[in-house]
């Protein structure tokens, strides 16, 4: 029997997403408290891998089980043998062409930044620091030059694997509130580091050392050494993937109908396109 | 030379706000570091004491320097010298009639709840948990009775040494946002324990356990022993304390003139009336 679950991580208690033989993390420690439950070996599949650091609020996993278990016990005792740091929002069945990476149609991320001369202290652990001003306006203006189907080389990581450089960015804002700079960001599938990547050279924009186009010309220039350092990774949340709506999923990861019709114009990516790729 | 400053912790990380001879606390944390700056001994006054595990957004203190150093050195050089749970947010000096606890005219508390069936992961340390379904309109009914000038000993730890029960509640609401019950209180001064002992109270009206009146009851009845369960430390944030408005302070701890006003109404504390009591 196929299973959905949604998962919300810190990830400062974790090294990345993916199973290690040594080191802790979250697929390591989902996998373990789920294996306690059903009493077998449970390996678990997920909507796209998150680097070390990285946090998720809504992470998508199926995994097959051959014992009788409810989805509440399945959540219940998934969360009583889970690390402080790590929960299952909800777990459901689902049929079993559902699959947690390739149904995705979409990822969305958030970039938590706290702009003031103090460094953060009761929000550190969700948001990176920039002391110089910002100007959010400037930052989103830049922004829009990312948005729609591009190769993304200049802000991909050299040691990403994906073959296929080119990526949909559905959309890409960038708001202040108050003394925050938030920054949403959805595409069909992320490049290794894209995001991080992205918002390492709106910073400059916003301190005003670059002009907005500047994010034009770095995406035509496809050069990863002239775009600006890659964010670090405190301030990055994993919102989660979106599902068309017919596999019956939590509103958080479904399309809403006419936005999936919109999406139907996206390519489908191939199994090996690395559009699982870590942030 | 008078100066006040905004103080931003995570409450987590130590055993209360005041100096203990063993033990982190965070005013010990922040007199170390402002004595490194100015190279002598520096005593500081908080506006109000908070319990072991709660959280400030803008305590203010006030402290006195013999050395000149401008606000700028004084916040980032105790910045840099204080632990990461703890920054100073800003430092301005202020007229020696200023005082962090008496020139006071009201506090204002946040209360963080979790309302979902899983337990919380990424934001553990600032909100506590309530599995069964919350009715916040019915908690936000209830609470309206507490609110104005009241005899709060139904609602204060039996430890509180304040010798005047009476505190003026200026507002107290409660709402939702999606899977968070979010609860906002102001008052001229607080007893100890007062707003987790509130929240502890509103939970049982938001299962349906208790009528709204219930509230009204345990008020008139002054009886600690018949209220809720004190709520956990973790969820509750001091936002800060409310000045008039020509000490100039920043806006976020200032009162606007017409709410100052309205306050003019309500009685000064005596100094030893508990006022800073620990929350």
């Amino acid at each position: 029997m196929r299973f959905a679950a949604g998962v919300e991580y810190d990830g400062s208690s974790f090294l990345g997403w993916q199973r290690l033989p040594h080191g802790e993390t979250v697929q390591g420690a989902v996998e373990r408290a789920l294996g306690k439950v059903v009493d077998a070996p449970v390996s678990v599949t997920c909507s796209g891998r998150t680097d070390s650091g990285v946090h998720a609020r809504c992470q998508v996993i199926h995994f097959d089980i051959d014992v009788e278990r409810s989805p509440r016990a399945l959540l219940l005792g998934s969360n009583s043998n889970l690390p402080d740091a790590v929960a299952l929002r909800w777990v459901q069945p689902v049929e079993a062409s559902f699959h947690a990476r390739f149904s995705a149609r979409a990822r969305r991320y958030r970039y938590h930044l706290l702009n003031r001369l103090a460094r953060p202290a009761l929000d550190r652990l969700q948001f990176s620091w920039v002391r110089e001003p910002l100007d959010a306006g400037r930052m989103h203006e830049a922004a829009q030059h990312l948005v729609g189907e591009h190769d993304f080389t200049a802000f991909r990581t050299l040691a990403c694997q994906a073959p296929n450089p080119v990526r949909t960015l559905h959309s890409l804002s960038v708001v202040r509130e108050a003394d925050r700079v938030i920054i949403d960001v959805q595409a069909n599938a992320f490049l290794h580091h894209m995001v991080r990547n992205i918002v390492g050279s709106l910073i400059p924009v916003g301190r005003g050392e670059r002009q907005p186009e500047w994010l034009a010309e770095l995406l035509c220039g496809r050069d990863r050494a002239l775009a600006g350092p890659t964010a670090p990774a405190q301030g990055l949340v994993f919102l989660g993937p979106l599902y068309p709506r017919w596999f019956h999923l939590p509103d958080e990861v479904s399309f809403a109908v006419e936005a999936l019709e919109e999406m139907a114009s996206t390519p489908a990516f191939e199994a090996d396109d690395g559009n699982d790729a870590a942030e």
